[in-house]
């Protein structure tokens, strides 16, 4: 059966095509900068967005008029696979993502929760195996369940770190099953909600060791995925520990799990954090932990997560340029549409118009990066404005040869004759504009 | 001849006084959990606000009476000097602290520059040696010149990173010479006004080699003040590299400059960060690092640094309380007042009612954290919500003797078994409310 | 049966006491200004956050333990219903308000939900006659249901303006029925997602056709409640067109409503609008439609609508302060705790724990406000800052008098002998805390 | 002499020009829905920004280099009036609007500082002759100056009310003069610091008694034009009475002004106030108050004015198409760039570069603009979304036929066929990518 009013594949019609069925940008067999746009997109779709969720706020009932909704139990959860399956063959997406609640519903014990997702992992290896698809990364919810109203490896209740502990565990076995190429932690109920009443240390303490865990047993299992952290700063939780990409740096180096993380930024979380994402995506670069990014968009006038597709095309840009530029590109991470549709748009057809808004979103950013890379445009400007630090006074300091004596008895010969040169931001962001247009 | 309308020392009159021009709640004498208040707050001046600045805005002049305004050069700066010995007597304040261009003017080379500097210094040491006061800390100013524009150890300008070099040289020595107990580093302009022309990891290179620079500096010279490091995430650049207290060990971790820096943390970057005061000071304190603070408050309906007076009791009192619980309290630190009156506040005599209630609003929060403290009243709620970690499974993580498989077998037994406990944060709420009014 | 574990009627104990389930501050009889703290505050439960609402958030399931909860359907709405009477009992709180929705649960039509409504409506009628209690508000919930999608008013969707007009007209009648003191009207969806599909001026005009229906019928039906409208400027919409109080000011004069709508203010709406409370009261005040408020507080560094219980002193003193000046009080408003227990405090002494923390706030709150006035704090302040304007030049701009050419020849003699005084922010502030502690 | 390095008029050359000094979007008489660019976007000048303002912020000195620095005084004011014919003629620009006080020098007496603005309108008049460029709007700074520290119209000194008299009376003159078709009021510090000495009652009947005594003596002397509030939430005050376009229509409403008065806005006012600028606009349009605006554009992720140059391809497409939908466009406003280079583009090309940026932006969105227009886009939208208000139950309720009694027979006749649509706002947001990158 279909869930998605029998759509067909999505092909790429070019950008004048009319057709809202259709790419206007993303040609996935495209070769930019020696790699299909295919290969360098790693497009992966966000289960709890498109299956599990309903379209509920918090004033409002679920409004998705979703075709699987006449089932329930077991049966919802294999009829979401379905509906997952179709809809990466209709966007022609590789990828897929979830958190092991997404998938099957809990059990009155801890035993049927497992068996319930033995189940649908099962199935859902099936499909991949006949389909080809592929899994991007896959997570434990620990934050959802009333359990972890206190958080889940920074609880206050060591019942509950047990709990949490045995649902990572599970979750890396499946992750292993399905060979999925990361893991990710997003600590959604990992910080306070107010200071007067939490023991900070023990729990940062404890999140740390719950996490050596989990790196020594996917090690004991032989899973090798990427374990990424995903960072957030607020929402749930007042304050949430990984609070941006600088945070969690700070907190893996200082536990010494710097080896074994990367990050998996989204860009959402990035501006609720104060940052552009590309400025997050630039830390985690030049820090080596670029990993995988959640591909989505808040609303700058709002101050929650609203998870919109991305359509801003200066955000693709940006974000694609550091995927570039970064080694490896986005390696074996993806774009993952962590991204809802509107309440307002319920209607199955939505969901399709969304990824492929989404998509192209990000294919114009892939193209027009590329150019920029071309064209050396940052490059050259890069060049010219650092120059100084390529002889003289400006290589001995970065080579280690100067110090504050000799930068004194340089600056007293020459303080008279300090010129800077301008930035020339409101050019280059003209710049961006034509390449945005032009490419 | 006297600055401030010939206003007498300031003393303390207790809650109850009608008298503008006293004490309400600093009674530096009095004995809090065996220190003076005194020795608890350790309050410092900042001279930019009080002597150098002059109340204009982005949209406005300066609008400040001040009677030192007749003068100017150097007859100006020995002027302000005088001013602040007046203030720090008037409101019976032990320390003071300013950057280099707050005390003398710049001349026309940087050798004339720094022979202004050299004179005020001696002059500010003789002060220092009849009235007793102390420095907190002195720092340099490398944001005001436009020579900095595009930043000073940051910079992409050699010659200006060898300038900065030197002037930080020059206020290292001027520290020693004046027995400054800390020496901070703020980074006006260490950030980026666009990623679109940044080298950031040659910025951030260059940042660590300015700092191990001066590190290495100071031990030469016999200087040993605790160096600090000031964050704050935006303003005057629309991003700045220490961007806040996590962000800012992240940096000191990578380039191992951890053992020689504390942080100096100000409330209103705290705000301007996304994070309340107490966070800050909370993440310094489990970390080691906290040094010292700006004491001022921001509106949080405003965007930018209003660096208001603080008066407002909750910050405050959660403010000592964190400092309270410090190995060593605030150190080599101090309470340093940040913070300027408001533009429409510009009569002389609202320098010291500024002061007054900064001073009484911090002597308050002293007074209530201790209350709390004695009272055991957060340390048992943290006792009671923790208990689970201190035997059994929790003993277990904390001690590293649990893995996955034991918490997973663990939590097969368990998992119908968990009842957590309310955090009683309405009640909490409340608590502190009495304690605030009735201590 | 209890639902509040048998909890006794809280008293006042004083502000020492240490007993959590007592008044420190609320003490109903006292009399303050000429009225008794009872007759000022007209404190009343918001039955949704208590009664109806179980702790889930967008990334969580409830977390409320409620012993009403093992009922479900009418059996549950009337469980609620004598939970809400045992609450008021506890707490001695006199009011309640309640969206139709909390009350009784939808039917499979309209005429069903009717009857279920009808049927609770008579069962608290029974409960406020044997209990003596009153309805503050009542109001209709025109945001939760799928169909209000799109709004409900200011739907696209003629239809569903046709259900909204249905559902506003049976809770006239049950707000005749209970003698409800005032009616609100809350916009929940009444805004829009985005421009790019909205017809704003048609929305605009429709919603005032609706509230001209609703003034029309309340006069057919002789209901004299009070109108209300509660501004709030986004969430659950992108925008809501109740933005602020000024703009629902705007919107009233407008469109003829000014005559029948006052405003009820909500301290979390203020601060999201990017304004203090006390300057929504303060607006309100002046223009004459100050009618009930809205008591809770938000977090400001949280961009959502926290609704958190009340105890930010500053904000309750300020709050109160508008209320006693403003001509009648509160008049037919109150102070409707719109405000929810975290939902990490989840057990149901946790509901009266935080009602507690709320009136005491408040009631401190009317203290210090009233010795404020009592004392002519602010009064003294006004009169000197605006003297000039009693006689001379200034009388004559009051009184119409002057114009361009008489001030230019005025300011023409006068321009060098323009003398401002300090606006002396930091000495009010200090002075507040000074009442705020003594009082 | 040349001011701007003797650089050329530049000239469109089409969006694939690589040369900076070309308008890749702009061809002024290129036309668009039957108007020509240069008609539609009539650009103006701001002369404060890029001829009085040196690059100077809260942290640092001016950094800009002009060459009109070399002169003061009086001679400086002429200076930079050349200066300012010789960018609009760089620029084919027609428009500048200009301040009193960024022209000419205040003196030490008012009379003194009239004679300075006659001596420098008699040189611009002279200059307008002879270029045929023309005044889009003039106004008085009544910020900068210490005697509005409490504000102008709003202060709580009546002199310094006659004072802003004078000026204002003074700058109507010179509007006159020189033929300016519009009058700008912004209240740089028309606001309060803080409500806790402050008179709101007062202050704004002041206001309006202020604004009253304006049109009456335009009127008196024939000075036709275009009186125009700018809006702006925030900064320099804590808080600015007309925050945004509804709250100042709210006041002109109770103040019997709105036939006098229309509105310019600005793009980063509007977003400080938690609009994007689309929505300013269209309030402004369906109440016929869209005067004209001022055009630039924040950083959203900084909390004041940033007046950068627009280049932000979405803000102006819809800017544009609110504009293109008003009656008469922009009417006899313009698009007037009151925008900063930054002060890291300090040379006198970044001026220039500039505003080719925002031109071509503006340019850009205008033919976006136009082409939705042209194709129905969003017209299409609209009519099918709101078609149900086009007959039956809809018409009724638009026509003003019903009321709550027969809405509420029809709804409990439908209540179970209601049917919504998906509003498609992926899709629309994909279609809107389409035009600005095709058109």
């Amino acid at each position: 059966m279909s869930y998605f009013d029998n759509i067909q594949t999505i092909k790429y019609e070019g950008k004048q095509s009319n057709n809202p069925l259709s790419f206007k940008f993303y040609n996935p067999d495209q070769v930019i900068l020696g790699k299909t746009m295919r290969e360098h997109l790693r497009f992966a779709i966000a289960y709890w967005h498109s299956f599990s969720a309903n379209g509920s706020d918090p004033f409002g009932s679920g409004t998705m008029l979703r075709t699987w909704d006449k089932y329930d139990g077991m049966d919802l959860a294999k009829a979401r696979v379905e509906a997952c399956f179709e809809l990466l063959n209709i966007l022609d997406v590789d990828y897929f993502a979830f958190h092991d609640r997404d998938i099957a519903p809990e059990g009155s014990t801890l035993q049927e929760t497992n068996r319930n997702l033995d189940e649908i992992v099962a199935l859902i290896k099936d499909n991949m195996k006949s389909s080809g698809k592929k899994l991007l990364w896959n997570t434990a919810n620990m934050f959802t369940n009333p359990r972890f109203v206190h958080g889940a490896a920074t609880t206050n209740n060591a019942d509950v770190f047990a709990y949490a502990a045995a649902q990572v565990k599970k979750a890396l076995e499946h992750g292993k099953e399905l060979g999925s190429e990361n893991y990710v932690f997003w600590g959604g109920r990992e910080g306070y909600e107010t200071l007067l009443n939490t023991d900070l240390g023990l729990e940062l303490d404890n999140l740390a060791r719950f996490l050596h865990m989990a790196v020594d047993y996917a090690k004991e299992i032989g899973f090798d995925a990427q374990f990424l952290i995903e960072p957030k700063p607020k929402e749930p939780s007042k304050h949430q520990y990984d609070f941006d990409a600088a945070t969690t740096l700070s907190f893996l180096q200082k536990y010494d799990l710097l080896p074994y993380f990367k990050l998996n930024l989204e860009a959402n979380h990035a501006t609720l954090a104060g940052h552009t994402f590309e400025h997050e995506l630039r830390v985690a670069r030049i820090n080596g932990v670029l990993g995988s990014i959640d591909a989505n968009q808040g609303d700058m006038l709002l101050g929650w997560d609203t998870d919109e597709f991305p359509t801003d095309l200066y955000a693709t840009t940006l974000a694609m340029y550091e995927i570039l530029l970064n080694e490896g590109g986005i390696g074996r991470g993806g774009v993952n549409f962590d991204a809802k549709v509107r309440r307002t748009s319920f209607e199955p057809v939505d969901v399709v118009y969304a990824h492929i808004a989404g998509m192209d979103s990000f294919a114009r950013g892939l193209q027009v990066a590329a150019k920029l890379i071309e064209d050396r445009v940052f490059d050259n400007i890069l060049d010219t404005r650092y120059a100084s630090f390529k002889s003289g006074i400006g290589a001995d300091i970065v080579s280690g040869k100067a110090n504050f004596k000799t930068l004194e008895a340089y600056a007293l010969q020459n303080s008279n004759n300090i010129v800077n040169q301008s930035g020339r931001l409101e050019l280059i962001k003209a710049t961006l504009n034509q390449y945005i247009i032009n490419v």
